[in-house]
């Protein structure tokens, strides 16, 4: 009988130190805002993405000619191209472009990461791409919600359901945590508007005037790209 | 207006460092077994159990004429009088006596909130009890899920589900792991042997022969008691 792989869910990056991930794929999962938007510019044509810790690396990049993607607290940092916002990289003019990018949670769980086989980047947007390549690679799985500020949130704990979802059977589904992302998108599908109400980070982009990012970060597969990490550098695998 | 005390709920004991608890009540939750079994020990009359993170620890306790409780992985460490199965401390002979108790996860979850306002033992067997005490103090709190070795688990995260629930409106639920959490107690509520069927924590103890544990740690009001922690000793503040 052949090893099925196995699919697990880890719900802060604080909590990463817990799991043994150096055999596993860990899924980066930043619904709102990082994750959507990663995918939103390599379909518009970006070449690579950087993915830094600080404000500084970022301008550092910024200063060789990357451009520079900073956003805190859902602010825009002033003097960077981008923010953290889907709309933002849908330009034409970025095509073949390098992008050094730093956000609150996104980058940070991507760097809390860093000890894994290999750092794939999961949203809404690319969740069929995404399930079509785990199942391929049939590597074990770990999906590390960014969450806020290391706290779970509901709506990467909902995606890590979703995906969870979609690699059954193929997958054998571990620990407890898988069962509660499991159970929470399940109730997601049964009341759609549900984490919209009891989503904490929904309710801060609801009074930052962002609801138009906050619906396109929960359509799906909107942008069919396979984001990877290699040597630090985020790269297209599905061009 | 009066402040409307908060509720919260931590589901690892490793992401205590992201809350602030220092003004707070937290509710150390470890359901399978170990506060289960402390609010059984103060309920047939122990005057004190001190929490202590190791085995020799424990057993510098035992030397000092203290009764011994420790256990690791679900067993029973030899030499010790209880290992962490409620039943163990159902006996006469206990009423008065000092117990010093370490377990896989309770008691490291109890040295994890150290810097807690107050710490007081949560679980199915006090929940009247406690949620009484906590409407009274009136304090911010937080709920602590033990989980399993810093991961959570499922039967943590429902009860602390179920005393958020009975906690409203009186208290105001923040931040989105307390959706979590009541959304899992709800479910459980839907569907009774959910959790019984989805606990990794549950087949542990059932492939150990231990269903008699598990049901009685699943049953509501049995003991009673409140046990609080002062200059760390546990005590019980319902006698």
């Amino acid at each position: 009988m052949e090893d099925v792989p196995t699919v697990r869910v880890c719900v802060s990056p604080a909590l990463i130190p817990t799991y043994s991930i150096e055999q596993s794929t860990v899924v980066v999962i930043d619904i709102l805002r990082a994750t959507t938007s990663i995918c939103v510019a390599f379909d518009y044509g970006v070449s690579e993405m950087i993915p830094v810790e600080t404000i500084e690396e970022c301008k550092t990049f910024k200063e060789q000619g990357f451009l520079g993607a900073a956003e805190r607290n859902g602010h825009k940092i002033e003097g960077f191209d981008f923010g953290n916002s889907p709309y933002s990289y849908m330009r034409d003019d970025i095509r073949g472009k390098k992008v050094a990018i730093t956000t609150t949670n996104g980058t940070q769980a991507i760097h809390a990461a860093a000890s894994a086989k290999e750092i794939v980047i999961g949203s809404f947007a690319n969740l069929t791409v995404l399930t079509q390549y785990l199942k391929q690679t049939a590597q074990d799985v770990v999906l590390l919600c960014a969450g806020w500020k290391l706290k779970m949130n509901l709506e990467d704990t909902i995606f890590a359901g979703a995906l969870a979802e979609a690699l059954l059977p193929e997958f054998e589904p571990i620990e407890d945590a898988v069962t509660v992302a499991r159970m929470l998108y399940r109730e997601a599908n049964r009341n759609k508007k549900f984490y919209l109400q009891h989503s904490t980070h929904y309710h801060k982009l609801m009074k930052m005037k962002l609801q138009q990012d906050v619906k396109y970060c929960l359509r799906q597969d909107t942008h069919p790209v396979l984001p990877v990490l290699r040597n630090g550098v985020l790269i297209n695998l599905h061009a």
